[in-house]
């Protein structure tokens, strides 16, 4: 088995100079001293605040300049995120790194099918695609809403199937408090006795930016906090929308915002799991539409990064991101740029690394294959340059001599099955054997792998009680929930 | 006009610590003292370096330690290489970083007439792209062979094709000691009285990996350095057939060639202007082919380029690579890997840049827009984030405050044309426009980019008697080179 996440041995860029961030975070500061962050539909959270010390207005909460820093000095640097398989068991920060699947899309693609909404029976199959890569080390959340089951209870049967087809870490419900709830319960479940020992969940936390948190999203944050699971509080910015225009503005913004939310995370449980989240990126201003892959966002993901390193807590951002209707070159490139920047950043949680296609419209299953071969890429990246006597190679070099080859000595035969990342899509061969084997594009070849990867795939091991006990407590809920609804 | 050249505001990354760098640093100099160096069929060279003190026996030259990094001390840390509209000088080294198109490919490759040996017509559209392009800073050398042309003729339309229609600065001739100083004298015509201020021609002088340096690159660097035009000194190693396959062996050995190449040039001409040059990749161990936009690529642009700079010398690697054979998704995502660690890398003069398909073996013009597209973002990428007061963006977030959006403020109006790069061939439309607008991949839309600006094209003015002056002297070379060869 493939090591459950991975652990950097390269350092990660710095974008700005400290003069910089230090720019950021007194604009930070001020942001949230003079404008303030509202809280809305959440009077429990608004009591909080003001518990706190905070200037709460109505809805709008404005914090001394250092007070929320004070409050994320309780929040771990690194923890731990349970896996129901404790070899999956993930390190969230510092150094860990960890690739996790896209979330989100109302849609699905694929080469024969084309452009639909997406299924349950689709979500399942992204959950076993997630699972039998050695690249990705979550089955994430939405990997697609599957429409096909009503709105007020899929939120079981996804949770189900992140459960039931994998045994690695996944997200939780944020669709409301109870649906919080619901996937909680289901993770206990599925853990058992290890669910006591750290965080079996992480939830996605968005702040509605600019500078809100909505009452949904408050009260999931309320329900994973308070259970001892971890959130990434995540503003969400398309720069030109949600924030100003300018990279520098964006990272203020989106370092209150973040701010605001894992020091509210902090005052429900203090020592509560939190990650600095920030998706950022830009818009076209010539139509409006969101952009990917552009290099504002490489800029503002990897001056985020600081931020958080700055802060002392783990980091969410970055992925495979294009606006792209298809797996072609714009796509290839976008998500490369985003992923490799990403990387370049220190990123610790990687969410929307595989599968993300059309601005986050769309799952795609060719696109889902090929990030994974990138990620598998970004695993030999991350290791960095090995330095030992054997790699130094000098031996080699002595052997063959000027005007030789390397192709058949000693030091090649012992090197060459592990010498470099071999893809699954990439072709190198000749341009005649390219074109007999059909002259396929990458997408094409892509289509094939992930057919082969279903058609192989097998379910982990499930203990027949906890599948026993999934379905009743889904049950029970469905009725609730249903009765809650007439 | 777009600036000649960029100008780094961020810095580059280190992949490597310096006790990294100490060790391949340490194992170069024990290669060129116990290995040696091979200088093959150029007994004046052989004299140059046992009068310089180095170990000669036969064409195997050892230098004791020490001594090539001595040497190369007298080496600029930055030159100015001159084009014949002085608008185009370009800085080559220290914070600069120049974009030139691909160099070398048999084929070329368009959509509509597919693959198919170069033309000289193909190479002047070439030219043409590379002048139109406000993110090419240079016309590159080699652009496609023009095998229409007789190979013992064709450096001289070629250099002459870079001169009428371009008047970005170009490579000199390497494929023989005459052709190169058939290409100075042509640089010579083109710059008239300027040509004496510095160097008008770079040219890439490959090293044979491993460790031998043959006849024809000798002879080309004697002309070039004697005449004070720049020099490229290349390892060019895919590493397990020309350097053992591990990448601290392939930077050692690189390091090793590079070292001889520069202090060569500094003994030929002691100030003559040289770069560190390392084209870097590896091949595929299953198939022998060669693999492009690889993770072990990315590690070792970085870390050769950590070593130029210690050595104090400009830095030429990297580009867009790709071993696919379409501009598609694996196009794209290689192409975006090697070209984003190139930038991060810290690389002066970045060949290969716009145009490469195929391992090399193909230029074509659809990549050659899609990847001049990306030059263009890393010029924005390279700029940094700004931090003056407009950038920083208070007042908008004052204006605009919780829960508004940005389309409309002030700050947003006063920068919405400047704040993002806007690419060419991406399209960030929704999936319903994209359909109505034909469903085109990238590949498709960069068909009809590359249509479009070489219809638009309108050659640089040039004076007809420059132009009538390197008619007459290709046409007296013509004529001896023919004589020569009957």
């Amino acid at each position: 088995m493939a090591a459950p996440f991975i652990r950097r041995g390269i350092s990660a860029f710095d974008m700005l100079s400290a003069e910089g961030l230090e720019i950021i975070e007194a604009n930070a500061e001020t942001i949230l001293e003079e404008i303030g962050i509202e809280f809305r539909g959440d009077a429990e959270v608004l009591a909080i605040w003001k518990d706190a010390g905070a200037d709460v207005d109505g809805e709008r909460v404005r914090l001394p300049k250092g007070m929320a820093r004070q409050l994320v000095s309780t929040a771990p640097r690194r923890f731990t995120q349970l896996a129901r398989n404790p070899a999956r068991d993930i390190g969230i920060g510092a150094d860990a790194v960890v690739f996790a699947p896209v979330y989100g899309p109302p849609f699905v693609h694929d080469l024969d099918n084309g452009r639909r909404y997406g299924t349950i029976e689709d979500f399942r199959n992204f959950v076993r695609l997630a699972y039998v890569s050695p690249w990705l080390h979550h089955s994430g959340g939405t990997l697609c809403e599957p429409v096909d089951i009503g709105i007020n209870v899929r939120h079981l049967d996804m949770t189900h199937a992140h459960i039931r087809y994998s045994d690695k870490p996944f997200m939780g419900s944020v669709t409301s408090r109870a649906n919080a709830e619901d996937s909680i319960a289901l993770a206990r479940i599925a853990l058992g006795g290890r669910f006591e020992e750290g965080p079996a969940l992480i939830s996605l936390i968005n702040a509605n930016s600019p500078l809100v948190f909505d009452a949904t999203m408050l009260g999931a944050l309320k329900a994973h906090a308070r259970a001892g699971q971890a959130c990434i509080i995540s503003p969400f910015i398309l720069a030109g929308a949600m924030s100003p225009v300018t990279p520098a503005a964006v990272l203020a913004q989106a370092l209150a915002e973040a701010l605001a939310g894992m020091a509210l995370s902090q005052l429900l449980r203090p020592g509560a799991p939190v990650v600095f989240g920030a998706f950022v990126s830009s818009i076209s201003m010539q139509s409006g539409a969101p952009t990917f892959g552009t290099p504002e966002s490489s800029m503002m993901i990897m001056a985020a990064a600081q931020l958080a390193r700055r802060l002392g807590v783990p980091f969410r951002s970055g992925g495979s991101f294009t606006s792209a209707k298809l797996p072609d070159s714009q796509s290839g490139q976008e998500s490369a740029m985003s992923l490799l920047s990403t990387m370049m950043a220190g990123v610790n949680f990687v969410l929307h690394a595989a599968g993300w296609l059309e601005g986050g419209l769309v799952s795609s299953y060719e696109k889902f294959v090929m990030d994974a071969d990138q990620l598998g890429m970004m695993h030999t990246f991350a290791r960095g340059i090995a330095l030992d006597a054997n790699a130094q190679g000098l031996d080699a070099l002595r052997e063959v001599g000027p005007g030789g080859h390397f192709l058949g000595c000693a030091h090649t035969l012992e090197n060459f099955k592990e010498a470099f990342y071999n893809s699954a899509i990439a072709d190198n061969n000749a341009f005649e054997q390219w074109r007999d084997d059909g002259g396929l594009t990458a997408m094409q070849r892509a289509n094939r792998l992930w057919k082969e990867q279903l058609a192989a795939y097998e379910p982990p091991p499930l203990d027949e009680a906890v599948e026993e006990e999934m379905q009743a407590f889904m049950a029970k809920r469905k009725t609730e929930i249903m009765k809650d609804a007439s």
